[in-house]
């Protein structure tokens, strides 16, 4: 279903639901004069001058009775062409209508000589087409007249501004329901929205756009994940190191992304090199990736076949340059952290360490309870050998092996011919949010370039100088447009291992909050993150304010519990309470902690 | 003891003793003329020109010998005075003495009238003093040739070189011991050195000086030592915060940093910040320092008594300037990583938080067994209004209220008058390096003048917006100079918890490797970096090799150990090896790790 395949048959929908949606408006309004109206991503809308009449919201209900009417007249869509004596002829006969006019003779400025019109019932509109071939063939409940917005006409604030009618429409009405749906829930969980309510994060102009600062709850978010990165590492054998977040522009150019990639980077600092009062400039440049830092470790010194697979791994920050336009909440920042790594291994190592990946990869997914991506093995494609560099044979071996790695995985792919990075293939892991729109979250790419370019070598068995191969990998996306993602798939609300408050105990009384406070004492003695909520709030609306932060676990305390050495658990999400008693909650509480399981289903996995 | 205090014993001393030396080199090499001859720390030197004599580190016992021999002559040192005529005409009539004549030239050409001179036997020296009265009074045992060098006469490259003879030089043998002893240790336990051996870090021109790119050993102890920090953070109730390494401008103009600490900062970025064609540049800095981010934190929204003291902390790295002649292993860097906090507090919390934040350090210091350090209490000092900014109160009251904490802490305290922030009087915690050298190694900083500078406030329980007073802590320094100190302070041998490599298993055949392996498995899984041999190296040369990585615990394990279900450890710099069971070992290990346990003492503890 793609929105501007004009031969799609939802393309042709949307474009005569917008000739409808004109020709209702004018029986209402007939001197409405008509702008453009074209079919955009989920619909499609319409521009009007209404001149003195003022619509709203209110009239898109009767507008849109009025296009079902048309719809069940069964009204033919009719072609009809002409050159632009005749077009401007057929218009001027048809309608008092200056923009069309006006577009018409711009087209013909710009070299046009052949013009089309559609006609339905008594409407008629220049236009390419192309169109259903009847009314009736349109969808009467799988549209929406959904909002009313201003646009200058030519987008040209100096001309005047027009009303514009946006709609849904789609070829069912499951469709138009599902999306409404998605973009209520788009809305309520929009990571901007949940950011802010729960305190995650905040951006602040006076530091800088696209630079966001961690609040304390989304910090503990981010360690809890980084936490477990490095668990998963250190069982998969890799080796963290620390690199500087910036570097002298001579790495980069060794690597070629001075060149290729300046525009996304950082403008330089110039610094003075020299020693006493020598001058000696250097440009440095933030690091906008961490691969070159990590090749000139792998370079410190000789390195033996014996070492290999060498996996340096490093929670590394990164800075790139995006266009302050393209800034989105934590999704397009300009700061951002990966939990990052570089495998260098030897050609006889491959296929294992691929294997080995994948593996990895399926445990944090499944940590994480992500199961709905696909992944897209981005090869090379034919003819594209001046794209990629590289050994024409290399390239076809390290594509079939990855293949086959995926393959034997289980994992659910689709080829990406010409989609190869330049310096090899890559398998990326795609996702997508809640208003379906396809994400590469994870990648993990084959590098034959770099080891070239950075002069790496290992010594192998026979004494022999050897270029290893490099593999990237990237699980975890960045943290920033991770956890962006996991904010809007939990719905805000984290699982008990990475929540920002782990367990909120929520006492009845003086006697109930000591004994809360025994229990508190003792869990954060193992680094559970734990409150009490003693503040003067009545009960219920302790309950409402907990459960609003999305706090994972509530512990009611009353008279009884105290009693009987008990806690009574109410769990996000879940309906029922649970009363058990203390020793078992610890154990159960640290148990869940310590294997990160995840009691109940991400909220969006539920549409 | 101060080298450059004119007036102390031990700058006479050294004075003399130059004279004395070149006394016993012109007696050998009458031909050698004299250049300077100057105590310095530790010693002094005397340059020579000794002609077409070469000289080698041989000749300085004889001088030695020499020097010794004019010591018990019991010679006095006799001074003169006389203008530049007079002067001119002592010097002629006593020798030919080409430096020492442009010398006088020179310093009456900068306006020098009166000259003195110092006659001790035969040997007569332009000289400002003073001396000791009688060579009798030197130690001829407290001093030692050290070593040749050459230097360039005035320092000027295009005057000729002259040989640089440098000496020790103590009041008592025992301090000449010492400091040789000190300088053995530092030699061995550089940092530089250790670090190079150890593979902990390593520099690289191309990444940019004074970056260190920390490999996998390094990082190793980094992050032991830092997720010790987040533990002992959450203990006392610090929230962890993470921010970007670079703000625009606007935020250090605020702080004051920028101009006043604008020479130790990165040149600015300067970036676009228009959206579309809009231009609109502004200049981005790396941070020096977290400050100013966590402050932006705090202002995020506001913030009422209740949330009192807030605790902010990060493991953020910061970039500083040093010149290039400044930089030094991880002592000087340009890029460093630190546990940093900034608590906001009332003013009635302050002396518990202070208290409670001495109890940290106190922890910490522990935890490393570091005990040899002093508190400086840096203050205003008199008449210093004008230095510090901030009402004379407030000072004299934050002030008394550190000296009484710290008293009552019991920590080793001196006052450093005039030694205070321009913001707020503080705390130091001095310790002394290998060398004896003091450093500053963590601080505890009052701040009243950025609540003023941000407008940070709080709601009073009188719904008043207030001013909160902020405290600074650093509790470890940079990673970078904490862990250099550290590595020379354990003479590069690490305790288990926080080694690279803890424990490496020696196996003797393949039965044991078999049975290594189990045990591996089983501790890998409790996060223990643990390694095994299996190199073809024999028994002993294994042994050797991984007692020089300094690894705290070798595991060796024969058939004896198999059959019996045990294994034999042996500690690093502990002779006796014990044998004992699995399991026992296994329980050993974990809790040493977890409670951070130091079996020994520090290497240079021993000192």
């Amino acid at each position: 279903m793609d929105a501007l395949d004009t031969d799609s048959k939802i393309y042709k929908i949307r474009h005569s639901l917008a000739h409808v949606l004109a020709q209702a408006v004018q029986q209402k309004y007939p001197k409405a004069k008509l702008g453009f109206g074209p079919p955009i991503e989920n619909g499609f809308y319409y521009d009007f001058d209404f001149g003195d009449s003022v619509i709203s919201e209110g009239d898109l209900k009767e507008f849109e009775k009025s296009m079902r009417k048309i719809i069940n007249q069964g009204q033919a869509f009719e072609r009809m062409d002409g050159d632009f004596a005749q077009a401007n002829e057929i218009l001027a006969k048809h309608a008092d209508e200056p923009y069309k006019q006006e577009n018409l003779k711009n087209l013909h400025e710009r070299g046009a000589k052949n013009f089309s019109f559609y006609k339905n019932g008594s409407f008629m509109d220049v236009c390419e087409g192309p169109h259903v071939a009847n009314s009736k063939e349109l969808p009467a409940d799988a549209f929406k007249l959904d909002r009313i917005a201003g646009a200058y006409w030519l987008g040209d604030d100096k001309r005047p501004m027009l009303t514009r009618i946006y709609a849904l429409a789609f070829e069912t009405k499951e469709e138009l329901q599902d999306y409404m749906k998605r973009r209520e829930l788009a809305a309520t969980f929009d990571h901007k929205k949940l950011g802010k309510e729960l305190e995650l994060f905040h951006f602040d102009d006076q530091v800088g756009k696209g630079l966001p600062l961690w609040l304390p709850a989304g910090a503990a978010i981010r360690n809890s994940i980084e936490r477990y990165a490095e668990e998963l590492e250190f069982k998969y054998g890799y080796q963290r190191v620390a690199t500087p977040h910036i570097s002298k522009g001579t790495l980069y150019e060794k690597s070629g992304h001075i060149p290729a990639y300046l525009d996304s980077m950082f403008p330089p600092m110039q610094v003075n090199e020299g020693t006493g009062s020598e001058e000696k400039k250097a440009d440095y440049y933030l690091k906008p990736m961490n691969c070159p830092h990590h090749h000139m470790i792998y370079a410190a010194r000789p390195r033996s076949y014996r070492e290999l697979p060498l996996r340096l791994a490093e929670y590394g920050t990164v800075y790139r340059y995006e266009q302050s336009g393209e800034l989105s909440g934590l999704i397009r920042v300009r700061g951002m952290s990966m939990n990052d790594a570089h495998i260098y291994l030897r050609p006889d190592q491959f296929v294992a360490e691929f294997k080995s990946i994948l593996e990895m990869y399926r445990e944090f997914y499944s940590t994480f309870k992500l199961s709905e991506f696909k992944c897209r093995l981005s090869v090379s494609g034919k003819d594209n050998a001046e794209k990629f560099k590289g050994e024409a044979e290399m390239w076809r071996d390290a594509e079939k092996l990855l293949e086959d790695g995926v393959k034997e995985s289980g994992f659910e792919y689709y080829r990406g011919e010409g989609e190869a990075a330049f310096y090899g293939p890559k398998v990326d892991f795609q996702f997508r949010n809640l208003m379906g729109r396809e994400e590469t979250v994870s990648t993990i790419q084959v590098d034959f370039l770099m080891p070239k370019n950075f002069d790496l070598t290992y010594v192998d068995d026979h004494g022999q100088l050897q270029k290893p191969i490099i593999i990237h990998r990237a699980p975890l996306s960045t943290h920033e447009r991770f956890i962006s993602f996991l904010i809007e798939y939990y719905g805000g609300a984290f699982p008990t291992w990475c929540a920002p408050v782990q367990v909120c105990f929520i006492p009845v009384n003086e006697l109930a909050t000591e004994y809360a406070r025994g229990l508190e004492r003792d869990l954060r003695q193992h680094q559970v993150r734990i409150e009490i909520d003693d503040s003067d709030n009545s009960f219920n609306k302790k309950i409402r304010t907990n459960t609003k932060r999305k706090i994972p676990i509530l512990v009611i305390v009353g008279d009884k519990e105290v009693e009987n050495k008990e806690v009574t658990l109410r769990r996000y999400g879940i309906e029922a309470q649970e009363t058990i008693g203390c020793e078992s909650f610890k154990s159960i509480l640290l148990e869940e902690i310590k294997d990160r399981n995840m009691l109940r289903e991400p909220m969006t996995s539920l549409i």
